[in-house]
């Protein structure tokens, strides 16, 4: 039995073809342009096998609200050319195989929480931050979805006093996570794109802080049983013991668990599938679809 | 068939007991002093009926990991003669029937989610804004625990430049939720409690704009479906239009929904419930310990 994974980005389409034992038996990338040029390659290379089922993890925000008109489309993204484009339809349309979407985060996060970090708990936040900075949130093995879908990229992160641009760089918000501490934000704010500076910089303090922040605020919104933090910044590999440490210094004792006096090593981690989490993610997708 | 449900708080202690019609059959207020006072009085009220199950809504923080030693303790309270002492066990103890327990956040969220406010829907956060700010999260009709449970009341806040205490007075954390918005800190923030400052006063601004930062952290973080704010200072009505005025602009449109288009109205609300969610949080958590 063969099921189909696509992990949808804004820069790159990453498809899969797996078995039912979780080997791949294929992969292919294709460059995300517009639906009328990267739909009909990505439907060809899907057809090209005899699968049960589709998974897709898609950049944000979509709508799937399974109720709406609009459900399994993408919605207010800034890459125009997706704007309302009607993903997971047009794959059912021409796969006419079973098919189920999610955020890239969310099947991320589903990934890790069935088969990597948090596979021997019930519940993990799975955040990425790189270009942006997106988090999904699983519990009791279910993505949560709610009124739309988490976008903890964009809590509010109170700024540092040594912070030469306090406001951060997102268009939408003010001193938002992504805005202070994915990696154009780095770049915009030291001139330099993260590789090149230096461990001792005074960029790792601060986004260690920041991402500090976002541990110690979803640790007390919804209690995850693991934090894992991924994408391109982290692998800057020194920021998980200051995030760690920084994180350990806001709880400041309040939160009274084992895994906090033990200084949050196996709470605050890093992927354990490493740079898979999301076409695995698209692949568990495809196995729930077909339940 | 009936059923025990109690309301454990700092203060006082609320029992009573209902039918499996939800209706109240007695009702008893006991004052919270210590263990060995309090709980022969709470426990000879309830063997004074034939009860088929008890529900517990507690003050926190609690051990609710079914696997612990200490399930269904209260932990790390301020509130020193309760610190470690196994509720749930003494109880089950005493009464011999099924009972369960939760924080009596959850409790009320989970009361809001099935019987008010939010019941409608597949999932809410409901928060007490009072003598303290707790909140609980109900997700897919069960209240979410994790590693231990969710403690908004202490997210981080932005502090607002006009604000004379910007650094809140939570004795553990700066600038916290609970430590900037909560009714003792409105009334050490401004020398008078909430219920003698003018509407005009600018307390409620920043009260308002603080609850907005909680509002908008947790639509982005967990996505409720609805988020109900109850106690003492949400009392003061005014601070629901300013509430949702400030959460829509710190939104800032990024958020697609056809809620926020219509203002927030049904999304910020009041709890259906009134005074009751507590209580009847815990008589539903009576009802599930019987299943």
């Amino acid at each position: 039995m063969l099921f189909g994974a696509l992990e949808a980005g804004g820069t790159k389409m990453v498809l899969a073809v797996l078995d039912e034992n979780q080997r791949m038996i294929s992969h292919e990338q294709v460059p995300t342009l517009t639906p009328e040029d990267t739909m009909p390659r990505m439907i060809g290379y899907f057809k090209g096998f005899s699968l049960s089922a589709l998974g897709i993890g898609c950049f944000g925000p979509l709508d799937l609200n399974p109720a709406s008109p609009a459900f399994g489309s993408i919605t207010a993204t800034p890459k125009l050319a997706w704007r309302n484009f009607p993903l997971l339809s047009e794959f059912r349309k021409a796969l006419r195989i079973p098919a189920a979407i999610d955020t890239d985060v969310n099947g991320a996060a589903l990934a890790e929480a069935r088969l990597g970090a948090a596979k021997d708990v019930n519940s993990c936040v799975y955040a990425t931050v790189g270009t942006g900075v997106g988090a999904g949130l699983v519990i009791d093995g279910k993505p949560v979805h709610g009124l739309v879908h988490p976008e903890m990229g964009h809590i509010l992160i109170t700024p540092d006093e040594s912070d030469p641009s306090p406001m951060g760089f997102c268009p939408y918000h003010r001193h938002c996570l992504e805005g202070m501490a994915a990696g154009p934000a780095l770049e915009k704010r030291w001139g330099a794109p993260g590789k090149q500076l230096p461990i001792d910089h005074p960029a790792w303090e601060l986004e260690s802080g920041y991402l500090a922040q976002f541990c110690y605020d979803a640790m007390l919104s919804f209690s995850p049983e693991k934090i894992i933090l991924g994408g391109g910044v982290m692998q800057q590999k020194l920021l998980f013991p200051k995030i760690r440490e920084k994180t350990a210094a806001l709880l400041n004792g309040y939160v009274a668990h084992p895994c906090v006096e033990e200084g949050l090593a196996n709470y605050i981690v890093e992927p354990g599938l490493g740079t898979d989490s999301g076409i695995l993610g698209a692949y568990l997708l495809a196995r729930d679809a077909l339940k």
